[in-house]
């Protein structure tokens, strides 16, 4: 298989799904729409889980888990309140394999091994996790409930792309449930402000904070908060959602509390989470055309050591400063590889760390050995500079943090450089099928406008921008007065 | 709800459920045979899986995530090398929930969304691992592949019990392909090794060492290593198996390589597991009649503060104190709860931390704050001591060292004094019925043998002992000549 990509201008989406596959973050699978996360991949899911879980857990959240399957029945109880709710899922509906006695070799479905009530894998959780706090929550003495959970859901996608829309994923899930409406509001802002943090600080993307319309909130939310970012090729992508719920799931699952004053009343809810999608927001937004490009925060490995050599002694002799390299950074937190595999060449492993990403490369050759000296190669801006030995433990630290900055700084400029403010639907038309990007815009606020843009020019609203300011104007579309711009855009 | 146990001696099951469920490690869900593992108890759970993934890590292992799902074709080409495998699983066979037609509100599943091959949900990995491996291993230079996957798996058990046999539950597997047999041998003993590492220094539970008899061993695997553990009311538990597969799976899923020499072979395999069973382990071994017993190294909260008060001056002042105590014990590395809830009285705080195991209470009155001390208790021996405040932390740190070893010498010392050497079959009866606890005798190596025993006594060997001696002897029950004692017991 040749190693070189498929360039962005040729084609986008082939070159995220070469990228995928070659730097050995995922490939598909023999089940239809599901991927297997490959160690390279995972180990970078396994960064943004350990980061997320003390964020949960800095803010008062618990981890818990609840089963895969939830019984028809209290689907139909939550779509109650959520009537448009997904249907495609998968669904277990017996429980025993035998050989089939007509053909030999082959099992069947035993048919008499049939449940009485059919099973949902999860999809989300809200209906068992709801159904289940029924029995926690009696008195104001047991909120708030502030619970998260890591699992995987399943919906039955019919077109599936790794990590961006696959029919089983990785994910986290917060289910919390207050006394106040207040406090319920408050923590699905504070959530959605951790995904912001986490997605600028430690993902290096940035994002706009905002709220959903009507149309595209969660099935059975009041109001859902989002994380919005921008991919390369100019199209959204919602990286995380917190929703405040209300007493939606309160009422359907008839879970109530007895205030301090002795008054029962249902219970406020929140709903968050952020899924292996993360991992093609991060694909999108920082990779170029020889792979894949990864802040240092996110790095399996944020320095990979090459040594280049001909002779035993040589390899001997630059083994032992890489070791010591090694050692040095690790001291400080750096995580660093030694590749010193004798069954491939320097050529190929500084393509292969190219193509994974790795945010900096030292190679030691004879002359180092000569000069006490190295060769650091930058994965971001492709340059290579010259160290002595005794600086390169600062001077690694210092690239780091700079790649870490710069990635955030790059991706910000060409996030900032693709907001559009238009103020008619000729140039609203134009911007979205030309440059791409967020195009900010007024709206008269129906959902029938918004459906109306969403069929004549694929774009929907991204969200309401959290910072955006009153301001009179007409709707882009209809003319109708609005008075806040909305940002719009193609997305994944 | 009674805090209060039903006592061992009373009925050691129905103290282990209550136990469970009222020291909030997990309940039962309304999905059949599902349980929800509570914040409490998943906060454990975590505990032990930060603590195996670290020893997976440093021996070299990645971790991956494969599909949910097995499409039936796979587990036909598995069945051949595995006859005797569990059928008993979930069985998806379609995709699609609508809305009945015949009856409003209710849902129902779409008779055209059959899926053309069913989906099983996987009970473990071999199958769709293997069917993955194909694709990854060509040459010796892909060897080996050390990979670890963390995940819940589902059996559709018809007897459950909390942690000890759920339908679903979550562990870990570890699936790896070699180069050569003696390579995957060593690999099978060092992560059974790795297990009783972690049982033994991380959990306090003695292990017994093993491999299992023929038809103990897991189906498809040609030799199976395992820990044994002993429960407090003599039954013994397996808490971690590790397979050598031999070239089993690598022939069902046609997994071959290019040897260095340029010779095709298959490769050799290994899977190894662990799961949220050991929480039933963890109980069993060290919980007694109050409630939970925890070793420190798996508390969440290691150490508890509770302060005694009449006035708010005096909470005030026992806060200051209380505070200062976490802090400087945090820097050591041990985890501290200030338990400063308004909302329950000091009897009731003492209560609950004692029923779910906290290693260490430290209660803060009037009087020590004159004197300057704390009362300390310890939840394994229940003593309690007054200690001044400037000894505080290395008392504290000396004392769950302590804690920790005396669970550990407790349970071994329980453990070793239930090894019970028998040499004829009225004392090995006599034994199991009303002693309990390991037996230890001569078998004649067969397996009609072993059913036999097992249908007179329910006991069934746990395991051949790999410190066992060669020692004439002869059968048990047969009286044909055997050269070594292997270990029989009544097991969970």
């Amino acid at each position: 298989m040749s190693k070189k990509l498929t360039s962005r201008a040729d084609d986008y989406s082939k070159w995220y799904n070469e990228l995928v596959v070659k730097a050995d973050l995922a490939e598909n699978s023999a089940v239809r729409g599901c991927m297997v996360i490959k160690p390279y991949g995972y180990a970078i899911w396994e960064k943004m889980q350990a980061e997320l879980d003390k964020m949960f857990k800095e803010t008062g959240h618990q981890n818990a888990y609840f089963p895969l399957f939830v019984p028809k029945s209290l689907f139909e109880a939550e779509e109650k309140n959520a009537e448009g709710f997904a249907k495609e899922c998968a669904i277990v509906t017996h429980y025993r394999l035998q050989n089939d006695p007509d053909k030999p070799g082959k099992l069947r479905v035993d048919p008499e091994a049939k449940l009485e009530e059919e099973l949902i894998v999860r999809p989300t959780s809200e209906a068992i996790i709801w159904n289940t706090y029924k029995g926690w929550i009696q008195s104001y003495r047991d909120l708030p409930l502030l619970i998260n959970q890591w699992a995987n859901v399943v919906r039955w996608e019919m077109r599936t792309r790794l990590f961006l829309r696959t029919a089983e994923f990785l994910w986290q899930e917060g289910h919390t449930a207050h006394a106040t409406k207040e406090e319920a509001l408050k923590e699905a802002q504070l959530m959605n402000n951790v995904y912001a943090t986490f997605a600028e600080n430690f993902m290096a993307i940035p994002v706009v904070k905002g709220v959903k319309t009507e149309s595209e909130r969660f099935a059975g939310a009041d109001e859902t908060y989002c994380i919005e970012a921008l991919m390369q090729d100019g199209k959204a992508l919602q990286a995380g959602t917190s929703h405040f719920l209300g007493q939606n799931f309160a009422k359907a699952f008839d879970v109530k509390f007895t205030s301090k004053e002795g008054k029962q009343d249902y219970v406020w809810a929140t709903s968050w989470g952020v899924s292996t999608r993360l991992m093609g927001a991060l694909i999108m937004t920082h990779s170029d055309d020889e792979g894949l490009v990864l802040p240092p925060s996110l790095a399996p490995n944020q320095v990979v050591i090459v040594p280049i050599y001909k002779t035993e002694e040589q390899f001997e002799e630059i083994s032992k400063i890489a070791n010591l390299i090694k050692k040095d950074l690790n001291v400080k937190g750096v995580s660093v590889k030694y590749d010193n595999r004798d069954t491939h060449r320097p050529g190929a492993k500084f393509a292969q760390h190219e193509l994974q990403g790795v945010p900096l490369r030292i190679a030691i050759g004879p002359k180092d050995l000569e000069n006490g000296t190295v060769e650091i190669a930058r994965r971001d801006l492709k340059t290579k500079q010259t160290v002595a030995l005794d600086i390169l433990t600062s001077t690694v630290e210092n690239l780091l943090e700079e790649i870490q900055n710069n990635l955030y700084k790059k991706a910000l400029d060409f996030r900032d450089s693709h907001i559009t403010e238009v103020d008619n639907f000729e140039d609203f038309k134009s911007t979205i099928e030309n440059k791409g990007g967020f195009v900010s815009a007024h709206w008269d606020g129906t959902a029938e406008t918004e459906e109306k843009i969403k069929e004549l020019t694929k774009a929907t609203i991204r969200c309401i921008p959290e910072d955006s300011k009153e301001e009179n104007g007409v709707c882009v579309y209809t003319g109708k007065p609005s008075n806040r711009r909305v940002l719009f855009a193609k997305a994944y």
